[in-house]
């Protein structure tokens, strides 16, 4: 039976489906040879964690004694694929008129050496924030550890290398090389953002850091913070606006917090403690933490309220 | 010395290992032919996908210049492929009487029919969850960028294939698919869920919609939000029950908002503030938020209560 | 112009990069010979999962109609590239000295076998997870869609392996398999973690269970809960110490729970509600729920205080 599928029946669907790209629509669009591809896009990242981190991650296709012959091999390929899908995506420019293709690839070719020039002063970043992960978690075993296997610094590392490509006005590139790391850690880092050194996020799943937000030095955050727009019901009207906070130098954000509003700024040294809703600004030097919830507990058949039972008002303080 | 692995210690460990799968335990099943295969099923899942966008995700196996002619093999493959694992899939019916071989290789045929004949209506609501997704979101940079990148897209984009699949009692198949895109974006949509036209998803990370949740037209959700039972401490006994809640046309609900429940209704134009903790109906044209939480703010050595600092009672608002 | 790419210019890129590596930097490391390998550790635990649930993923690599048969493959195979990967792991001992290489080689052998010979109680844990997911959700439809889809089952899996890893003070490895885990979920298991048998974890993504939690038999989790430190401003000197809760047999933690620090224990059969925040100990048998929220709701223009719309103060309550 299963080798019986009906010609004609199969012949009928191919038809139809065909028919239904014929509407216009945007998903009806057929040409594949004019867009950045996904999986090589996701390779590019791969391949520029090679350059970033030279010994860390292995290409099975080389097999080179002097690793320094590799990666003249790795860092001249990723430029030419790089140069490749920059030249595809600024087919899409939000600009009124969209630029002919040798001015694309001028332009493509312009922003990839400046791309490249950067890689040392990207590194320098990443060095601190490698540095600031391993003092900030006790659980780190080893600098080795963090960077084969923390997700926060893969979603920072991923971030810092998008970051660049965006300030090239490059566009749709970088989202896919952020929304990689999002799918792979859980961290959601808009390219947009600007985010100064020494950057450590903890366990990290749940995080969206939205794309106007500023960031200074030794920022702290754990999982599930959100650093986003208030609302976002003006749709297209608010694009280029600033809708996301600004946290000042030395902040430790605790985890499940939500931090909303562009004219929202967290003063410098403050730590707002976990499961915080912040809407507007809070001053340095803060301590920012929900004193307690009206929470029921009913033990051994009797109920109590919060406050009441166990530790006094220990009983439901944050950090 | 790792070349020096004892043999009779080897086969000592194989030995004790293969007695340890005869103790008639779910996990002891060794028989690998007839089950639904993980990876063969996500794999299906891009090829849906290559249907779906036509002219968005390439497949290098093929290198074809008239993509029509590349849809036809796509198509008639993908057809091929899913019929065998269906066929497979309803072995494992919850009905007491699972159906002999043939009469699964021909209920199976029909099912594929049924799934590709609905492929133009699947992709018809497809394309209204792009557009809004365009419309809400002022970081999209453009459709192509939402395709490619967007999880909330991709996360949607399975749950309507699955949910075809669903509703014709496939067993395994359409959980397998959505927990593939869950796997990739941190989104969990129950195939079994009933889902309306243009639904936007934003970052999503986190979010959990349950298999008898019903959602209308025009809902925007956000990361975090649970749309879930209220308790399942019913275990098994609870299966086929409605356990969650129905959210009307045009509702808004913001970031880790949790709505629990399945007598509750939230009305239709109503947005739902971020973190807000809903167990019962919200009337249509609601506007429902934390007014204020009992945040103690230190600054600068000095204790204030929420209310107290900054923009006065704006302090902690939502939304 | 593409093709032109200018030699002397890529040549001056390599140059700056190449040099670049010699600032001396922990990211300036360029031996990729003696690390453990992410993409290696990943194909472990998938291995791992072909012997662990033996009938349920399948190797393309072996046409082999007896099973038995393939399993002694997969079981030596995985065997000798676990031994590889422990050698380059202990080079990364936290110990002032580290072994020297024979010794190594020593060392990992014995944890090998340690590891394998404990892999007939791992399956007995596990079997018990797996009673417990089907038991626990009313969603699952077979044992078989639980073992093949379910995002909880797989993270407890992995954290079972890695944590005899854990126990035999392996250095990266079980926190690189656990991580692996956390990509794949969104659920993040520390392998130093302590927990009994009959774990059972819902939907899962944004969970967070830290390195010196203890959970007993019989807890059921949600997502996004957290079982975490209550401040890790003290950095690496918090190394060691007891820094998470403990929970106790049959303990039910609702979604988005955050239960935390190390002195903190939750009695025996308690329920925590929803969004709880919770800080110090729970005593046994007790239900802690959120009893209201500061709510505000604007229906039809009109404000109402949470407490006075619907069904009156059960409008905000918890599980």
């Amino acid at each position: 039976m299963n080798n019986q599928i009906k010609k004609e029946e199969i012949d009928k669907i191919v038809r139809t489906i065909s028919e239904d790209y014929n509407n216009g629509r945007t998903i009806d669009e057929i040409n594949i040879f004019n867009k950045p591809d996904k999986s090589e896009v996701q390779e590019l990242v791969n391949n520029l964690f090679r350059i970033v981190y030279p010994g860390y991650f292995t290409d099975r296709t080389y097999k080179i004694y002097n690793p320094l012959n590799s990666f003249a091999v790795i860092i001249e390929d990723t430029f030419y694929r790089l140069n490749k899908q920059v030249t595809l995506a600024l087919d899409y420019s939000k600009q009124k008129e969209p630029l002919a293709q040798d001015k694309r690839e001028e332009e493509s070719y312009r922003i990839c050496k400046v791309f490249f020039d950067k890689i040392p002063t990207i590194r320098e970043y990443i060095e601190t924030d490698l540095l600031a992960t391993f003092e900030g978690d006790p659980s780190a075993g080893s600098y080795e550890e963090i960077i084969l296997a923390f997700p926060g610094l893969f979603a920072i590392t991923v971030y810092r290398l998008a970051h660049e490509l965006y300030l090239e006005n490059v566009p749709v590139l970088p989202r896919l090389m952020t929304e990689y790391a999002h799918s792979l850690t859980g961290i959601d880092i808009h390219p947009g953002a600007t985010i100064d050194k020494s950057f450590f996020i903890d366990h990290g799943t749940g995080i969206v850091i939205g794309e106007t937000s500023i960031i200074g030095k030794n920022v702290k955050i754990y999982q599930g913070v959100t650093i986003g727009a208030l609302s976002t019901r003006g749709g297209q009207r608010l694009s280029g606006k600033k809708r996301h906070p600004t946290i000042c130098d030395n902040v430790t954000i605790y985890a499940n917090a939500s931090i909303l509003g562009g004219d929202t700024v967290i003063g410098e040294n403050t730590v707002i403690g976990g499961n915080s809703f912040i809407t507007s600004s809070v001053e340095p030097n803060s301590k920012v933490s929900m004193k307690s919830l009206d929470v029921e507990c009913q033990a051994g058949g009797k109920t109590v309220k919060s406050g009441e039972i166990g530790q006094g008002d220990a009983w439901f303080y944050v950090i």
